[in-house]
C-alpha cells in the first residue's frame, strides 16, 4: 500500500455512531480481520487475551443493556469483545515455552534461557510489574492494530469503552478461563444517515503532537 | 488493500532484533507514520498524549542506556517514544472542546452537552477511574496503530518495553509539559542477519484466541 492510500484509510476512519445493521461484512473480510487479532504484537509474543465474537442476536441484547444502550452493539454486523488474561502466571508462561518449542520443532531445554528471562520478568508481578495492567495494556496492541487493519480494509468500527466489563464478564462468563473484559468493538459499515461521518475529525496540530529531537 | 495482502502484510511483521543501520525510512513513508499517530483513535478523541521522534544520535545513545543497551535503539532508521498526558485534567477537556469548536466551526456553547458528558466522566478520576492507567492505555492503541501500518507499508518495526520510562522522562525532559513515556517503539529496515526474520511466528490456535457466541 502506499504512503498515501494508507494516510487516506486513517483520515477516512471515525468512530461509526449509527451502523447499517443490514449490511454484513463479507466472511474472506472478516476472517482477516480476525488474523489481525491473531498476529497482533503482545509484549514477549505471550498474546495474553482472548477475543470473543459475538454473534448471536440474544446475547448481543443482553450486551447492549451492559453498554449503556450504545446502539451499535446490536446493529453493527461484528462485535468483538477483548478480555485480557487475569493474574498471568508461571503456567502461562510453560505453555507458551512449550508452543513456541512445538512450533519451531526444537527440544523445549533449547528454549531454558528465555524461559528463565520471562520467569524473572514475572517475578516482578505484585513488585515493579502490575501484571493485570500490563495485560490490559497488551489488549489495547490488538484494539489498535484491529481498528488500524479495518480502516485499511474499508471496514467501519467504532471502539467501545462505555461497556460495564464486570458485566461482560458475566454475561459471557469469561472469569472460569481466567479472562476479564478490557474493551469491546464494532465493524461493518455506517449508516447513510450517521452525521459524524461528514464531521470533520478533530486532531490537534502536528506540531503538539509529535515532538522532535 | 485486499484481505489477502493485509494478512500477508501482518504475517511479515515481527519484532526485528536487528536493524539495519545504514538504512533510513524514505521522508514521504516516515510522514505517512506520523500522520498514523496522529490520527490514532483515542477515547473520547481526547488524545492523550505525545510522540517523540527522537533522531539525534547522542540522543539515541543516552536512550540506549536507559534500555537494557538494546541495539535498535540506536540502529533503527527511527525511534518514537510514545507519552502519555499525565493528570489529565478539566484544562486539558477545556482545551479539547475549545479546539473542537475551532475545527468544527461552530460555537463553543453548542458543544455544552458534550463538554458536560467529559467532565462527568472526568469526575471519576481518583474514584471508579485511574486516569493515568486510562491515558496509558490510549498509548498502546496509537502503538498497535502505529505497527499496523509500517506493516502495511512494508516497514520493519520493534515495540520497546524492555525500556526505563523514568530515565527517558529524565533524557526528554517530559515531566515539564505534563507527559510520561509509557513505552517507545524502532521502524526501519531488518538487518540481512537477523535471525529473528526467518523463525516461524508464534501464535496460539485461532480456537484457543478466538471465542465465538
Amino acid at each position: 500500500m502506499s504512503p498515501a492510500d494508507l494516510v487516506r484509510q486513517l483520515q477516512w476512519r471515525y468512530a461509526v455512531k449509527k451502523f447499517d445493521s443490514s449490511r454484513k461484512i463479507p466472511p474472506a473480510t472478516w476472517k482477516a480481520l480476525e488474523q489481525s487479532l491473531v498476529l497482533a504484537p503482545s509484549s514477549w509474543g505471550l498474546q495474553p487475551w482472548k477475543f470473543i465474537v459475538a454473534q448471536d442476536p440474544a446475547l448481543r441484547t443482553k450486551l447492549l443493556a451492559a453498554s449503556y444502550k450504545q446502539p451499535q452493539i446490536v446493529d453493527a454486523s461484528h462485535l468483538v469483545v477483548f478480555a485480557y488474561r487475569k493474574d498471568l502466571c508461571v503456567a502461562d508462561v510453560e505453555r507458551y515455552v512449550r508452543y513456541t518449542a512445538k512450533v519451531r520443532g526444537v527440544e523445549e531445554t533449547t528454549l531454558e534461557s528465555f524461559k528463565k528471562v520471562l520467569l524473572s520478568w514475572l517475578s516482578q508481578a505484585g513488585k515493579g510489574l502490575d501484571i493485570n495492567n500490563w495485560a490490559f495494556n497488551q489488549v489495547y496492541i490488538a484494539l489498535g492494530t484491529f481498528l488500524t487493519a479495518a480502516a485499511v480494509l474499508g471496514i467501519d468500527t467504532c471502539p467501545m469503552e462505555g461497556i460495564d466489563p464486570n458485566k461482560y464478564d458475566e454475561i459471557l462468563d469469561l472469569a472460569k478461563e481466567g479472562y476479564r473484559t478490557a474493551v469491546a468493538a464494532t465493524a461493518g459499515y455506517r449508516s447513510a444517515d450517521d452525521k459524524y461521518a461528514a464531521t470533520p475529525k478533530v486532531r490537534y496540530p502536528i506540531e503538539e503532537i509529535i515532538g522532535r529531537c
